[in-house]
């Protein structure tokens, strides 16, 4: 199996995507090849000039940055590490592509490149969560600001296989994001979509309220990529600026340091449980391939954790069920 | 100034209610004039049979729960303390009317009774945050799930007003809730917004990302209502999980319950600032009169805190203000 990873994107890199590479070669036992597409010369430097097995360069001239418009990337960078990296794909000489860089551009070029999966609309990005009630996934979390009730029937789908696949959640239950339970709430796509998953899948279970993903024992939960991008930015933002300020508090009082350095292993936990990134990239649903990314922050071991998502989706035959499921409710798309 | 209170909404209701009206009167050097609508004996009891001065009673028959439905409550329970209240401002016996209780009900009934502030197309709900750098109003969390251009233009209007008078925030800067900055993002709604806001306030800033607002120098953060209200109840829910979650783990060692005991006094406070309904409310913006939703959770600091945010409000004649405000820009308004 190869994966190709954008050694280039995100913030940490090359030095966390290298060190991520490293990392996931040695907690496999499966036949894992990576290939690292980027600066050749940056690449080697970390590798300290040798390569180890398991390991090739791909070398590219451009890197993409956030100043890039997205959807033009694969025009004005052709070389780029992302454009290059899911070129591998389409070329049948990877099985799949990571990148911790510009989240538009990955999804662009993903879908000019390999396309979406027969009679899927609108490709998704999902955000998994890790919740003391289990694993749950949110979708679409930013590919699509307009939505049709259509689409999230098929984000229902595609990241039902997903949890099934990836995460290995059973009898996975899907619920709509809604502000009210009862089936005439909300805007009038979501009234629509709401008839729509209830006419279509078994394993619907209604609205739920956002403030209610965490208690709710469903773990798919749909909404268009605007609600669904603000809703985990809006929430990222509290926490962050909750934490901090915790922290600046807690400088003012002898008693506070004290105090926080005794708790600071449970926090430490809690964040890392809660980043939905750290846990292995947001899988990009519904693209003809397997391409993931991952958080711009992207350590280490974001980075090992995002390979091994890939790893499963391509074991597990992720594209394979998804079109599965897609076709078993062809009659409720136009 | 007679403000009308629903004593008989919310989880603590009468206690918190009726304490809440008698903590406002001891700490306002106004002349304040409360009149508690609910159900005589258990309001009279709660007062211990004597009743304070700058206390009457109004009372009424029927209590709304969270069962019914808001709209129609009017018709369903005409002798509520909601309906009651709410009719008081109508037949000029109260200059504003509070309620912990349902707000779909508030809102319906308020919009029935009172109507709208001329011109404006929809009212919206604000809720208020207490920030680090300074304090914020998003706007709509919940009272429009579908919305117009026109509608969010009206908004930020309205809510700058509020921000000017009730919390004393001057020169407000207006953005706009995207999943990007550039005037292109998001979805066909929002990008019609983005360009009515840029034509017609001179105070908007431009789009900002959910996850910036809380660093943001604007002040007023519009959106439509099914985003608004998504975004601060899973923001709400994701940090009771996390406190929860924090809570329990720290049951498990005991240096951790040393540690939690110590630092306890900050993360109250916080909690407190971050809480935007127990600052005072949300206030119901483009109603045709002082109408004020509570959180329904309200403690006896949260009702008085509302009763001062009312009395804000009709002292520095909020009403007035936001018409004019609504009338500076009728030409684009269809």
């Amino acid at each position: 199996m190869k994966i190709a990873l954008d050694a280039m994107g995100g913030d940490l890199a090359p030095q966390a995507t290298v060190q991520g590479a490293l990392d996931a070669l040695n907690h496999t036992q499966d036949n894992l090849h990576i290939i690292l597409v980027g600066d050749k010369s940056q690449i080697q430097s970390e590798l300290g000039n040798s390569i180890p097995n398991g390991l090739t360069i791909h070398p590219t001239t451009e890197v993409v940055t956030m100043h890039d418009d997205g959807s033009t990337v694969l025009r004005a960078k052709p070389d780029s590490s992302i454009v290059q990296g899911i070129r591998l794909i389409k070329d049948k000489k990877a099985d799949a592509f990571i990148s911790a860089g510009h989240t538009g551009a990955v999804m662009a070029t993903s879908l000019f490149l390999l396309g979406r999966i027969p009679h899927v609309k609108r490709p998704c990005l999902g955000a998994y969560l890790q919740t003391e009630t289990g694993g749950k996934i949110i979708c679409d979390v930013g590919a699509n600001p307009d939505a049709k009730p259509e689409h999230l029937l098929q984000f229902a789908i595609m990241a039902s296989v997903y949890l099934d696949h990836v995460e290995g959640i059973k009898d996975n239950k899907v619920a709509l994001i809604n502000i009210g339970e009862e089936p005439s709430k909300g805007s009038e796509l979501y009234q629509k979509a709401y008839q729509l998953l209830k006419d279509e899948l078994p394993s619907f279970e209604g609205n739920v309220e956002a403030r209610y993903i965490f208690d709710s024992h469903a773990s798919v939960f749909v909404c268009d990529g605007f609600v669904g991008n603000n809703l985990v930015k809006f929430a990222e933002g509290w926490i962050m600026t909750f934490t901090n300020l915790m922290m600046k508090k807690i400088q003012s009082k002898l008693s506070y340091k004290v105090g926080a350095g005794l708790i600071k292993p449970v926090i430490d936990e809690i964040k890392n449980q809660y980043d939905y990134e750290e846990h292995g990239g947001a899988p990009l649903l519904g693209i003809n391939g397997i391409s993931i990314v991952s958080h711009g922050n992207s350590t280490p071991k974001a980075i090992m954790n995002s390979i091994f998502v890939a790893q499963k989706s391509i074991n597990k035959n992720l594209i394979q069920d998804i079109s599965k499921g897609i076709d078993e409710h062809l009659g409720a798309i136009s």
